[in-house]
C-alpha cells in the first residue's frame, strides 16, 4: 500500500484497524525478545564436540598447557587464526577471554602506558574518538568510560564517510583513533570497501599514536556465499602500526567459552606483550587448544560457518520477507538486507524509534533500546532501530514480527495524520 | 660443624673441599631448576576428572553457561567460594582469568575510574603503595608498570611491622594501598597473626580510598593439618570496604585453566561491576562450572589439598632436612621452616646472594633472580634467595641441592676469609 497518496481519513481509518490489532496482539501476554546478538542454542550445539578436546587433553613432551606460560597464546591457535584471517602467525595474539575484554584492555594500557612509548592517553587534556554511527553500543559505553569524546561520522553503505574523516584526524592532534566494525557492521551489516580500508591505513593524522580499532568481529559470518568481502587491511599500503585487530570465536563456537586474538605488527606484538606480561601469566590454554583441534584452519573455519549460515539464512529472510511484504509504502520507514552478520537495521520515520520501542514492550516484544547506536544513546532523528534475529526461535518470529510491525504502522500513521 | 670457631687456615681448607665438589658438580652439565612455583605434573593430574564436567556439561532450563551473561560469575562457584572463604557469596566476585589478571583490572580500573567515585589514580599527582618485603615480584612488577612508588616495609614473623605501616598511612594521603600475601606468604611462608589482620583494617589512613590488596593465594595450602590459621579479614572491625581479597585455584586445579575471585564489601561489588561489564559481558562459565562441580565446597576443597600436600610435603622436608644437615654452623645464614605455601626461603650471608645465584647457574641449576623479591630487585643486604619446591621431581633434589648448598658454601666461606 502506498500511504503517500492516502487522505487524512483514510489514514485514520488504517491507524484505527492497526489499533485493534495491537489490542488484540495485547491480550496475547506474549515474552518475546530481539535485543542482543546471542547465537541460539542450536547453534551452541554445533561446537559441543570441541569440549571433547579439552577433557581428552594430555600434555606433550616438553609442553603441558595446563601449567603457567605462553601468555601470548598456543603456537597452533596463533596458526590457526593466522590462516583464517591471512595474516603472520607471528602477529597474532591469542587469549581466551572476549575480544570485547581484549579490546578493553588495548584501550585501558594505552590510557596508563601510552602506545608504543607514547605520552599515556591519561595524561593528557583530551582525547577523542572517531565513532562511526550508528555503530555498536558497547564500544561507545567503553569509550565512554574512560572519558573520550565520540565524534560521530556517518556510516555509508562503503564505510565511515572518509573525506569527513580524513579532514578530522589531519588537523586534531586529540583524536587518538577510530573504532570500527569492518564487516557485516554492527548493527547496520555494511561492508567497507577496499577504499575506504585503503585510505584508513594511508591518511595522514595529526596524532603520532593513532589507533584503528578494526573490530572484526563478523569476520567470518556471512550468510551468503556471495557475500561481499573486505580487504585485508594489513595488505594496504601505509602506516600499519596503527592497525589493532580483534576477533573471537563468540559467535563461532560459544560467546562464554571461546576465544579472541589481537592481531597487531610486530612492534605493536613487543609492546603489547611488555605489559600484558605483568597482567597475566597465561590465559586458558586449554581452552585455547580445543580451538586449535576443533577449527584448524581456514578451511574448517569455512565448513563449520555454513552450518551457522543454514541456521540463520531462514531466520534473516523471514524477517525481512514480511518487512518486504507489509512496510514497503510507509513513507520514511527503510532496513537493510544485510549479506551477513548478526543484525537487521530498521530506519524508522524520524522521532519514531523510541516510541516504537515502547509500543513493542508493553505487548510483549524486548527491543534494543532506541538510541543505543548511538554514543551517549543521542539518535537526534529518533530512527534507527537494531533487530537480532539469531536468539529467537523460527516459530516465534512471525508473531514478534507483527508485534513490531503493527507498532511501527500505529507510530508512523500517528505522525502522517499530525 | 660451627664455622665461627675455625680458624682462616682450617676455613682456606674447607673452602677448597668446597670447590673441588662444585668441579665435580660442573662436569655432571646438570639442568635444574628451582625457580619458579608451578604445580609439578602430578599435581595437575589430580584435577584431570574436573575437565570431563566442562566435555558433559548440558544447559539448563533457564540458563545456558555456553552463551553471554553472568559476568559477577556463576551463583553455584560463588557459593562454593564462600564456602571456602567463609563468606557471603553476594561479596564474591567470581572470573576465569588468573588471579594476577584480575588484581591488575582491580588496580588499573582504581588508576583510571577511581575507587567508589574517588578521583582516578591517575590524575593524580603521586600514588604510593606499602610492600612488605621480602615479597612477591610480579605484586611489584605490576604497581611498578603503573608508576607506583613502593615503600618497603619489613614483614615479621606476624606480618608487615605495624608501627611502621600504621604511622606512614595515617600521614601520607598518597598511600592508596598496601599489597599482601597474608597466609603463606610469598617467599617467607609467614602467617599474618590476627592482631595483625585486625590493626590492618582498623588502622585510620589518610587516603579515604585506601585499599588492602589481600592476595589470599595460599590459603588452603597448608602442609600440616595444624599450620596456622589466617583470621578472616571480614571478620574485623574497621573500616572493610578497604579490602579487596583475591583468591584462585592456580595452585589448586591448574594455572591455566583454573578460576579466580575477587572477594569485598558490598559498595565494592557494586562499583566494580560496574564497569566490569563495560569491560566483558561474561567470562568462561564452562570452567566455573566444572570448577562449582568438582570442588563444590570447603570439604571437598580441603579433601583435595591433603592429596597436594602428601605429594608436596616430602619435597618440602627432603630439602629442609638437607639445609638443617649441612648448613647449620654457617654464620649468618638461615632458613625459614614453612607449614604451607610454595616457597623455601634461605636468607644467605649479607651481599652473597646474587653471587650464589650465579654459581649455581653455571653449575645448572636455575633459581629466581637474587633481588627479585624486593621492588626493582633491589635487596640491599644481597641476602633473600627464594626455592621453589614444587616443580621439581623428588630424584632431582639431592643433586640440586648439592649444587646449591655447595655454593653456599663457597660464596659464604669466601666472604668469611675476606
Amino acid at each position: 500500500m502506498d500511504y503517500s497518496i492516502l487522505t487524512n481519513e483514510e489514514l485514520t481509518k488504517q491507524l484505527a484497524l492497526c489499533k485493534k490489532r495491537y489490542q488484540s496482539l495485547l491480550k496475547e501476554k506474549l515474552s518475546l525478545d530481539l535485543t542482543r546478538g546471542r547465537p541460539s542454542q542450536e547453534q551452541l550445539e554445533l561446537s559441543q564436540p570441541m569440549l571433547d578436546y579439552i577433557a581428552t587433553y594430555k600434555p606433550g613432551k616438553n609442553s603441558d598447557y595446563r601449567n603457567y606460560g605462553q601468555v601470548e597464546g598456543i603456537p597452533e591457535l596463533r596458526a590457526a587464526i593466522a590462516d583464517m584471517l591471512d595474516v603472520d602467525k607471528e602477529n597474532v595474539i591469542a587469549t581466551s577471554v572476549s575480544s570485547l575484554n581484549l579490546m578493553f584492555d588495548v584501550l585501558a594500557r594505552a590510557f596508563s602506558f601510552g602506545v608504543c612509548g607514547s605520552t599515556p592517553w591519561a595524561k593528557l587534556p583530551k582525547v577523542k574518538f572517531i565513532c562511526p554511527v550508528p555503530g555498536y553500543d558497547r564500544h561507545f559505553k567503553m569509550l565512554e568510560s574512560f572519558g573520550v569524546e565520540m565524534i560521530c561520522v556517518p556510516l555509508l553503505e562503503n564505510g565511515p564517510d572518509m573525506d569527513i574523516v580524513e579532514q578530522l584526524v589531519a588537523s586534531d592532534e586529540a583524536i587518538k583513533g577510530i573504532i570500527c566494525v569492518p564487516r557485516f557492521s554492527n548493527p547496520t551489516g555494511d561492508v567497507y570497501s577496499a577504499q575506504t580500508v585503503d585510505r584508513l591505513v594511508a591518511m595522514p593524522t595529526a596524532a603520532k599514536d593513532f589507533r584503528i580499532f578494526w573490530d572484526n568481529a563478523y569476520f567470518a559470518h556471512e550468510l551468503y556465499a556471495d557475500a561481499p568481502v573486505l580487504k585485508n587491511i594489513f595488505d594496504c599500503a601505509g602506516d600499519l602500526d596503527r592497525v589493532y585487530m580483534f576477533m573471537s570465536t563468540s559467535k563461532i563456537t560459544m560467546p562464554s567459552g571461546g576465544i579472541s586474538a589481537l592481531i597487531c605488527t610486530p612492534k605493536n606484538v613487543k609492546s603489547t606483550l611488555e605489559f600484558m606480561g605483568v597482567q597475566s601469566l597465561s590465559y586458558n590454554k586449554l581452552v585455547q587448544y580445543a580451538h586449535a583441534q576443533f577449527l584448524p584452519n581456514a578451511a574448517a573455519l569455512r565448513a563449520h560457518m555454513e552450518k551457522h549460515a543454514e541456521i540463520l539464512r531462514p531466520k534473516f529472510e523471514r524477517i525481512l520477507a514480511l518487512l518486504d511484504e507489509r512496510l514497503i509504502g510507509l513513507p520514511q520507514v527503510s532496513w537493510n538486507h544485510p549479506r551477513g552478520g548478526y543484525f537487521i537495521t530498521i530506519y524508522a520515520m524520524p522521532h519514531t524509534a523510541k516510541h516504537i520501542v515502547d509500543l513493542c514492550k508493553k505487548a510483549g516484544l524486548t527491543l534494543t533500546a532506541a538510541g543505543s547506536t548511538y554514543p551517549y544513546y543521542r539518535d537526534d532523528l529518533d530512527s534507527v532501530m537494531r533487530l537480532a534475529p539469531t536468539y529467537i526461535q523460527p516459530e516465534q518470529i512471525d508473531v514478534a514480527m507483527d508485534i513490531l510491525m503493527t507498532s511501527i504502522e500505529i507510530a508512523t500513521l500517528e505522525r502522517m495524520i499530525g
